[in-house]
């Protein structure tokens, strides 16, 4: 039996709260599992800074990664006699499932937009690079790695493979939303994922949905839509990722600020803020790492970094108001003037955060962000775009929806002595009334 | 209004998966929860290594410390009118559920064996020292920390307050049960906790069970037996113990040792190799500075360290067989010589782990160890202690179970080149069959 | 103590699948669960047919009463403190809850259309008629069980009682929503009931929701969009409905035909038939009287009535195709002369079913069916619609859906002796495709 | 293709609150669901009158019947390559499991006692008689419905099939235990079936449980243990049930009395009454029919049986004191002659019923009621008897533990005038204390 095929002697099992059991019989994934690489994703949280708000949310991206391995497993499953589907690619497919998010760094979101990174280019250079996981992959067979680098980079050119992890219901989404809603304890985010399964066809280079289980469908995105803005989008995450963000940048510009010494060099950062990480750099960088070094920065001369880095450890975040970034300029800049005139660094102090998420988009060739619809296997054999048959659908497609908050320190400027000043900034944030702690 | 009974002007939830919403309203438990103390309970594990074996345990002591602080409200708020309880307790009773697992540090289990510490000593000292806890308990009243801690320390005079965080079935244990049940996704673990809440009574200086309660109760014993031989005491998880133990033995042995010099200097744990720990040191020991040390300590000179630390970071755990200490001392003995002759240390590499629970206990008075036993109360008003009446509880009542297991790192003895060695080793741990690993 | 306030020694509990307990501590509540009014309800199931389709659907209306009881129970209990809450309706409130359902008879869907009946005028006439209920409820004061059939009526003066359990968001939809799924054991239907009892609101004279709450409700509105068209308006479920109402036509059709004489006098459908209910007849026909009748009658002299009701019994439903009244009443008035032309009387073989839902309303005044919109209580204090504010209620608000069915018995069809015929009407039924049967 | 082998074109499903789906991918298993004998168990409950204590309990026989045949394809299906387990048997096995409840009639543990019947024999008659099940059996292969009977029967030759679905962790009671701890809500009769499952290994001519999966065994077994004594014992249940015993006594009791004319001859039990069932009879009399008689029995001349079915229909239950017969049967003697003086026939009201179970029976080759063990396969391959192996099965291991109550109707107690007599009775009835109505 060649390493490809080899199967272990008995299955082994993880036991897992949202699928019960992850199962795992080939030997290539249980020695993928077993790299350094992949348990790496034990010390970086699936969910960043969510669990500030909701503190279930500690579960890792390594529990996620092997959730999408055991769905695609299931689905794989159930294609086996299936037209359409190459069952050669089954193995691929499970590998590709399994290590998609191997690139990720911790807190994600922050990290990519301060330091220009990429965790999908860094997810391929761990595959094809100089990494365990490239080793045993390469023992599959020659040019194997690079096919799992295509399938997550989405040219490999057997697109219904693709379309496993990552269309606009695959296994990513499906167990992200299960998992995170399962771990936050949110009643959204629960769809019926065994019938989605029972129901998914392939169909040339993707897989479509038998119409008989549209319903399930509709449930699944509103699922979507339900969580992007309960939990990944809720205003208290953000307030600790704008902190975060912040910190990063703090730090950056301190250190590019030549006359400003570190009390402890941080050398796992250098290459971040020089904008040139090596590969075994970057994989050295997990939460623990940084939360290390914001215990450290709570210590540091910077009156910024430390506050900020003091804040960000003793969840003692920004509070925020609703902002509307084309009607608001003109308050904006007065409370900047303000902030200033008041000795609070307003870049640091005065954060207008967005978010937005489409929760469905039917299809529009050409046009950037464009993203394949769902498609519905029709009785007679035809297919038909998701939103053409479903109302709740049709309502909500191609429909962005964006937030904008503005985030800033209450507790400071409730602290000023200036005790009009206070009054000033207040009315400007407030009008009438004072903004709700939402929890 | 006195700050001991100020009222937020609406009540604050925290969303839970397992209590489904975590209830504040009082204004000292909402400041204590601020508390930079109460906030790094988010940075150490409830079950320490366990999630190395079953990867949904990330949940952290912040989670199940709110968890016992509700469980004792609702419990709280049905004996609200009852005799026998003391209405002005009531807050008391809540700080001392919150604050229960202050003192809790990073894998609590293997820096107590290594540095002889106590957990329990230092949740005392958070509540009386120099903290923001300290400070807000002594705004209740002067002196109301000193009652925090003594209900903590069980040496308040109220043993009913005592008896609600330690009890054989008080708000701790249900609260672990569940939780732990609910983030590793085993099946154990349920028992039916409202109906536990709703048969409690409080007489004189206990909390009793109503005997229609009872086989709730019975569940609720079964379900703590099964946690602890399934979960807590899972031979991967003790095996990752194993290892984290050893690394400290080693880190401590070496600084101890005039002649090394460690890359960098581990500045978080000198006091803890030199025991004697200030309060502020302890504090600032969390899991992300230890992990830190952990993967610094990979590139360290010492091979042992640098073995262990590489094999902690990335779950290259020892493996094991049974071992009986009684019958087996002549094998342990002679793989002991084999150890070093393969120039295997054998006090890092040879360790035998052992395990006990005693699931239920009667009373006894005197001896050590002692423990107040669950009572019934009959439906003619009197007392029976419950292994007196449920046949399953007597069962198993007083029945300590240990177990021993010897681990050892089976790859090392595999890749030693004299081969006749390998062989005489593998003969004594396995005799005839090779260990199953069991997952 | 007078018997309006009277207490039970001990709260009693219910154990409830979907609520975990229901509580009763009022002595009135527990004495009209007692009577053998609402006992009847056990004998009537929530869903009629429905588990002809979703099997786990056996649960009895009794069930779905203490269900919405508990619900405004736990509603009430957070109002206490309330301004806008009058503390007096507290017990009328619980009443009204308990017995809202109280004049549903066995399949009253089809009941109600045959016999041209309405269940909510029974429920009046039970709980202000010669019955036992009536009595308990006169001995709380006298006037207060027609003031507990307003409520139900909705005329009762205090607007915000009858909202509790008739608006767009009430007790009674909460329940059957939550506990068809728990039977079915479908993933639909589930919202978090808990959230949106806490943000529920008594303003004047409605119940309104805190703004923050909004996507609760938003989850809420979608279960119910999802439960109606996959459990309630099933299209087998439906099928069977069409069926139970046919045998209730015949029947009624050969008691009116003088000739005809039954076997066995159907005396508890007498009155039916005749158009003249008194309550205590109506009282003494529960769901096991009817099946007794129907397995009585698939031994009838008349062929119709034999057969149907033996379709009925062991499940031989009619199959179904979509049918469009607009475009295809050529192919139906075809079909009809072909059935006749068969010898398969088309007045009760060839049926046309519709089912509509308006999933939310916005306030219409005046118009016919005009419901009450939810409101949202604005963080300014304000109210605002909820359709308004919400994305996904606005894109779904005042949009009627309507599905039609041809339902038709296959088997009979195929049997036919003339293939030719057999073919003629497939052909109009299915044109190219046969139907599939879905389930 | 024959029609064994027969698959249907695309698999059915059964959405099922337990197992989630019921698959259904061969004909003959979709044809036997069909059959109205089969279609004949949504008109029986699972639980009898459970329902009259647990609400939820409203569950059919037709439900557990799909959920036995569920757990057993997939118990097959993890067969499928293992040796010992003979591929040929898969039908076989599989109809067996559907149909192993086929013979249950209305109540039955009732009925068999009071018209000494036995359902499985009824199980067997209607497998082998001449029903539709029959003919669908033979059609498979001549002979092949006696060999689904010998299963039944426990005589079949391959025991490793009968095991299957009677031995003392067989499909039956692993889905029964599931499905009325979801029914009732309680929150025994959880274990991890799926895992049973995983460790089950066909080894000769039993099912075996890997010792690895020991635990998982255990809790079934508490489950087991718990459910028999929180549920199907529940001394309420047991009043309904001592009721209904009785009616059906006195209606035989007056058939055979030549003088009593009941006003509607009460056909569908005559042959019950008589003693000589024949299978069509059998098959007429479901829960309706016996509901309808009831009714209709609230209005005999019979006092006796006019106010047991009256109390029956409307749950008027008995109450009930422990009893000891051993210690009190001179009580018992006393209480007699008292209820016979005050015109309480003591025949049907005073009623001492007793329940007893066995949670775990090991080897008694050669004694009555012998059960076969559960074996543990352990590492090194051989067996062990699983009460040796945990030391929670040993301490309940062979002990029966029996409890007896004494029922009686205490209305008609407290309604009798000489209140000298009734302070007498009720003396004897709670000595000191008077009974709790414990729900």
């Amino acid at each position: 039996m060649t390493y490809k095929n080899e199967q272990l002697s008995e299955e082994k099992v993880f036991k897992d709260p949202v699928h019960r059991y992850v199962h795992v019989r080939d030997r290539v994934i249980w020695d993928l599992i077993a790299t350094p690489e992949f348990q790496r994703l034990r010390r970086i949280k699936q969910l960043g800074t969510t669990n500030l708000t909701f503190h279930g949310a500690e579960h890792s991206r390594f529990n996620h990664s092997l959730g999408v391995y055991e769905i695609v497993r299931r689905i794989i499953n159930m294609f086996e006699d299936r037209p359409h589907w190459n069952k050669e690619e089954r193995l691929l497919s499970l590998c590709a499932a399994l290590l998609h998010d191997l690139g990720h760094g911790p807190f994600s979101h922050s990290f990519e937009k301060v330091f220009k990174l990429d965790h999908e280019q860094f997810t391929q250079r761990i595959i094809v690079g100089d990494t365990t996981i490239n080793q045993i992959l390469e023992k599959v067979s020659p040019g194997f790695s690079q096919k799992v680098a295509d399938v997550i980079g989405k040219t490999y050119k057997d697109k219904l493979v693709v379309s496993l992890i990552s269309s606009q219901i695959d296994a990513d989404r499906m167990d992200y939303l299960i998992r995170d809603a399962y771990f936050t304890g949110v009643s959204y985010g629960h769809f019926d994922m065994e019938r989605i399964m029972r129901v998914m066809r392939p169909i040339d280079d993707q897989v479509v949905i038998k119409s008989t289980g549209m319903h399930a469908v509709e449930d699944y995105i509103m699922s979507r839509y339900q969580m992007y803005w309960q939990v990944y989008f809720h205003p208290v995450t953000r307030s600790a990722e704008v902190i975060l963000t912040k910190i990063l940048h703090r730090a950056k510009e301190l250190f590019e600020d030549g006359n400003y010494t570190f009390k402890l060099e941080p050398v796992h950062f250098i290459s971040f803020f020089n904008g040139d990480v090596k590969l075994d750099e970057y994989l050295k960088l997990d939460e623990s790492i940084v939360q290390y070094y914001f215990q450290l920065w709570q210590d540091e001369d910077d009156e910024i970094l430390r506050d900020l880095s003091e804040r960000f450890i003793n969840r003692r975040l920004f509070k925020y108001v609703e902002f509307n970034p084309n009607l608001q300029m003109k308050e904006w800049m007065k409370l900047y003037k303000l902030f200033q005139y008041a000795g609070i660094d307003p870049e640091y102090y005065l954060v207008v955060d967005s978010s937005s998420d489409l929760p469905y988009d039917f299809y529009r060739p050409g046009e950037e962000g464009e993203r394949l619809p769902i498609h519905l296997l029709m009785p007679d054999g035809s297919l038909k775009e998701l939103s053409r048959h479903s109302d709740i659908v049709e309502a909500i497609s191609g429909k962005k929806r964006t937030d904008h908050k503005l985030y800033f320190p209450k507790d400071r400027i409730e602290e000023l002595e200036d005790k009009q000043l206070v009054k000033q900034i207040k009315q400007i944030l407030y009008g009438q009334g004072e903004v709700e702690n939402v929890r």
